[in-house]
């Protein structure tokens, strides 16, 4: 372990070798339900360097737990406690290697934070679309790892269809220069996609070729009142066939999740929910004038309140109400939080057959746990629900925890795989959900993941226990 | 062999198991460049019946070529002639497992007919919009196998962006029901994506959830001729600025392509390129109506007018028209087969580098072949090139080929990978180009490609020689 530990010193400087003092940051995960302990935290300058530190730990056999800014949701980026695993941190590889306006392209290094991208697009006219609640400190490595998801994948899809070409460092420590800015390209296996997604089980993302988009002339955001899931189904087959692709965002939003912004938060105006079980915010991003988009919103929303699939509604008169609006909707998961604590689920359904999961499965815990506070919320155009089970009002919080949430998890995850969804939408499996997969996922698909992980890793020192589960994993 | 033949007539009736008469529909490729013998051509009913077929034969040993519509340009779904591969064509299972229209998704058999496809989503009031050439014989299964590109890439991507769930054969014979509806699904490697553009080498696709999208309100086509390759490139930037989603094609043509329309169709009216080197088709889909298609169009072109990107233009004034501007794009292979013999490349190149591309390597190929004629056409907006390349006007155009096809091909293919592309954009690899690829891509990326191969299927009975060489291929 020393003679690794002086190699990698040599190999990348002995100050990006961190063993010493509070290290908490890489060793403790984002939301503090995991606290690891690693051999060290070692900070690679570029490529060629990730490359050496690999090559070193795969001859001495030490295991690598990637690392982008940790704000992962799933325990899938801090170390185990053994103190035998090496982080891995991507971020002093933060360059912008090229922006390609002809292209409509940016190739960037694993560490860049989300936010900064966003930046460097608008600053060379673009959009570049992926955005979601920890942009100001999530990596655009991290992002692909795992296939990031957020408020824009409607219409832009998720970390996943923004990404055209990867640079990684395989578990052998070779370099793969998979770095493209082509849009097609059919010589073999889509490696990029199989990277993605993988929460570096496979290897590590180093740099990616991501696409730029025009940035829209014009956003608006509405708030309509609706009076049921399947209106809110309805007005979203509307908001399609009248928006096309300027539909950049669908949230739905039920009453009681409003109403604890409303108690929480008194200083927020949150519209129109006291007398509607649900509310939805829509955007409309329009490439031609803000005048155009208010018109083309108006039209939707008068069909859709002559149709009756609408009570009620408001279109935002500036940013400043725009803004407030969508402060409403992120301002649900802290709300929750100050409630007390609750059960999260990060679930997908077919659109089609959300309504009545949500009337099954609310009716499914409340039969089964007298008293349980149901927070509904989540991108409905995606088919994602953040389906979130609050304490019942009464009683011990951390004791209903304690007595209910493996049986909440398995009500909720036995409903999602009867109404054809997966029991995780955006936020990956890391280890929190490695043990879910291998009761839900479908053997044959199972049984390919572990064939793909010893075909690409087969010394399996690659975030081991994360995603799949093979041999003697360290979770 | 005898016995395998027996089994699979128990398995799938023995009306299904082809061993006699005129099988050439199944043993020869749809360009005639390789005809093949098969030990049968084996047309199972259902996903049981390709299981079951796959099972016998992996326990005999016996190569499977699975096959769609045979309508691949790379030799990729025809068997050897040995007469030890079978053929498992898929045309049997074509049924549309369901439409959904609140998810915008539809499931259908491998064996439907894109065409077909296309039909049951308008019947739906959907736009299913994958679109190419041989779409009246291809079948969907194929189209996935080899990820299909189009005319419709540039706004909906190529049949991979299309497919958001798969069922599956594997190579040992099970099945893998992946078919899903859902738009995030963050549970582990991304096996439909590995099995997208596979070419059967991996496993059998006999069922899929495909997306639909909303049918535009109106669809206008225009016609503007462009003094450079660089002009068109600007025009392509302003387009996606001013029309955003609404450009859902951008096609380029070179002078001497569209000559020879004019020469070998006099009957077409090919617009304005008797006095530019370049003439650009554009497409515009609007969500709202027809006059508001125009206007926007017509911006467009005037401010293109004006800086100078586009000469001259016109819009199409109605349905007719505009099926004759893109009749005239899409009878340029047939003049270029009526002027004689050629050779063919179907590459991509970063949009950015392709005017630079085409300079240089037009100054290449003229310097090394006097007389060489080139035929530039191709989907720019996705930087897709069929850059062709036509036998001297004198001389014996066979004997051209024979002598140059791979000089050709060399100083193509080796200017396209400097210049950041693909040799393979849209067709795949098949066994056409298999031997290029061990050649031009990375011996990373193909060790990777081994590695999944040699994991998924063992036994090298999955199409084997084609995409990927392991151990002794039969081609």
């Amino acid at each position: 372990m020393q003679a690794l530990l002086d190699n990698l010193r040599q190999l990348i400087g002995a100050q990006h070798v961190l063993t010493d003092g509070d290290l908490s940051a890489y060793e403790h995960d984002w939301r503090k339900r995991s606290r690891g302990k690693s051999l060290a935290v070692v900070r690679p300058g570029n490529t060629a360097e990730v490359a050496a530190v690999v090559k070193a730990c795969a001859v001495t056999g030490v295991s690598i737990v990637p690392q982008g800014g940790n704000t992962g949701l799933v325990v899938g980026s801090t170390p185990d406690d053994s103190g035998t695993q090496i982080v891995l941190s991507l971020q002093r590889m933060h360059a912008v290697r090229a922006v390609d306006a002809a292209n409509l392209t940016m190739t960037v290094e694993a560490g860049c934070i989300l936010q900064s991208l966003q930046e460097t697009a608008a600053n060379a006219g673009f959009l570049f679309p992926l955005s979601l609640g920890a942009e100001g400190s999530c990596t655009i490595g991290g992002n692909l790892s795992t296939n990031a998801g957020g408020t824009q994948v409607l219409r832009y899809g998720n970390a996943r269809e923004l990404c055209l070409g990867l640079e990684v460092v395989t578990a052998h420590g070779e370099i793969w220069s998979g770095l493209s800015g082509l849009r097609k390209d059919n010589t073999g296996y889509d490696l990029r996609n199989l990277f993605v997604g993988s929460e570096g089980t496979l290897g590590i993302i180093t740099a990616a070729t991501m696409k730029l988009y025009p940035q829209p002339a014009a956003q608006l955001t509405a708030w309509a009142a609706v009076p049921s899931l399947e209106d809110a189904v309805t007005l979203l087959g509307l908001a399609h066939q009248h928006l096309g692709a300027g539909l950049t965002g669908f949230e739905v939003m039920g009453q009681f999740a409003l109403s604890l912004v409303a108690k929480h938060y008194p200083q927020q105006r949150v519209p129109l929910y006291q007398d509607t079980p649900w509310c939805v915010l829509l955007e409309n991003s329009d490439n031609e004038s803000e005048t155009h988009a208010r018109t083309q919103f108006e039209s939707l929303l008068e069909l859709a309140l002559e149709q009756g699939c609408v009570t009620d509604a408001v279109v935002a008169e500036n940013l400043a109400q725009a803004h407030a609006l969508w402060h409403v909707r992120e301002s649900i998961s802290l709300a929750q939080a100050e409630e007390g604590l609750n059960i999260k689920h990060d679930i997908s359904i077919p659109v089609s057959r959300i309504p009545e999961f949500v009337r099954s499965t609310d009716a499914l815990l409340q039969a089964n746990i007298p008293g349980v506070r149901l927070v509904n919320f989540g991108h409905l155009g995606d088919g994602n629900l953040h389906y979130n089970v609050q304490a019942p009002a009464e009683g011990d919080p951390a004791q209903f925890l304690r007595a209910q949430e493996e049986r909440v998890n398995t009500l909720v995850f036995d409903a999602v795989i009867a109404h054809g969804g997966s029991i995780s939408a955006e936020h990956g499996v890391g280890s929190l959900k490695v043990g879910h997969l291998e009761h839900y996922k479908s053997p044959v698909a199972l049984e390919m993941m572990r064939g793909i992980k010893q075909a690409l890793d087969p010394q399996n020192l690659m975030n081991p226990g994360r995603v799949v589960q093979v041999g003697n994993a360290g979770f």
